[in-house]
């Protein structure tokens, strides 16, 4: 299919602007959902199978992501991702940041953005070498804490509060 | 409409996933493209009358333009961007960024990319700040060049780049 233009945000924009591959590529990159199945049952915007499977197709026909058999289910299909969606990482970072401030997003799923954002890019390169060891088997060089340890920290530090507010708010109605 | 989930990434998915949003912003941000006919005789893309049209009654809707009559056309009506979409700026210069990485992007319509990219956050700021005096009325703070300058200038030295490979060309041919 021919690009409607070769501007970097028309080709961005056709290349991800269909609703859901960046939300598909956020669940594999941050949830570490790679299954078929684990991607439909943890999927928080409820995605439709026929959806995700065309969706994934998709993906991978445009190099977003591979596949391969899980090795100790031959039936079972990994998805892993690529550099080019690695690379999304501080798009994604700047677009979830820009999000937290102008819609209504929810606290405990705002948390990996808040921890990547306010890290900044040299947190953000660390993570993106997280990524490229699970997905691509490319050592990850640094010695420092690893980001998935501080995005999951703050994410169960968010959770708990949202919880407790929760209960706060049961009690005031009963 | 009810999110389908409260992730900043759907959000933003959401609010500008529909192949249009970002490059309308992106034709009234860089182009100073400000009007109906401005946007639809300049676009890029070719969009059709009846998409330009709803999108921009969307656009309104959800705080991303303003609008108001022409001070000297009173038929006519100004779009002008918000804080909201001149926040966007960061996240559409990584996007854009990602794009000329791996995506087939004209050296042309990169330009402006590649100055705020590789002029980093200060000069995105600056850039900001331009579109704040132009869009909100808010004077520019700075004494630097402006980046418009920048942008207008590293356009001009890559379309003429372009112009004289298509010459080359052309001579091979004959």
């Amino acid at each position: 299919m021919e690009a409607r233009s070769g501007c970097p945000i028309n080709l961005a924009t056709e290349a991800l602007g269909d609703g859901w591959s960046m939300v598909l590529l956020r669940d594999v990159m941050f949830g570490n959902h790679r299954t078929f199945r684990s991607i439909l049952h943890n999927s928080m915007e409820g995605i439709a199978t026929n959806i995700l499977a065309a969706r994934l197709k998709s993906l991978l026909a445009e190099g977003f992501l591979t596949a391969a058999p899980d090795p100790t289910h031959k039936q079972r299909t990994i998805y892993s991702l690529t550099e080019k969606s690695i690379a999304l990482v501080p798009a994604l970072i700047a677009l979830g940041a820009w999000a937290r401030r102008f819609l209504p997003t929810s606290p405990e799923l705002s948390a990996p953005n808040r921890v990547l954002a306010e890290g900044g890019p040299q947190l953000q390169e660390a993570f993106m070498d997280e990524l490229r060891e699970i997905h691509l088997g490319q050592p990850y060089p640094h010695q420092r804490t690893r980001p998935s340890a501080l995005i999951r920290e703050a994410y169960e530090v968010a959770l708990a509060e949202a919880e407790e507010a929760d209960i706060r708010g049961n009690a005031e109605i009963r």
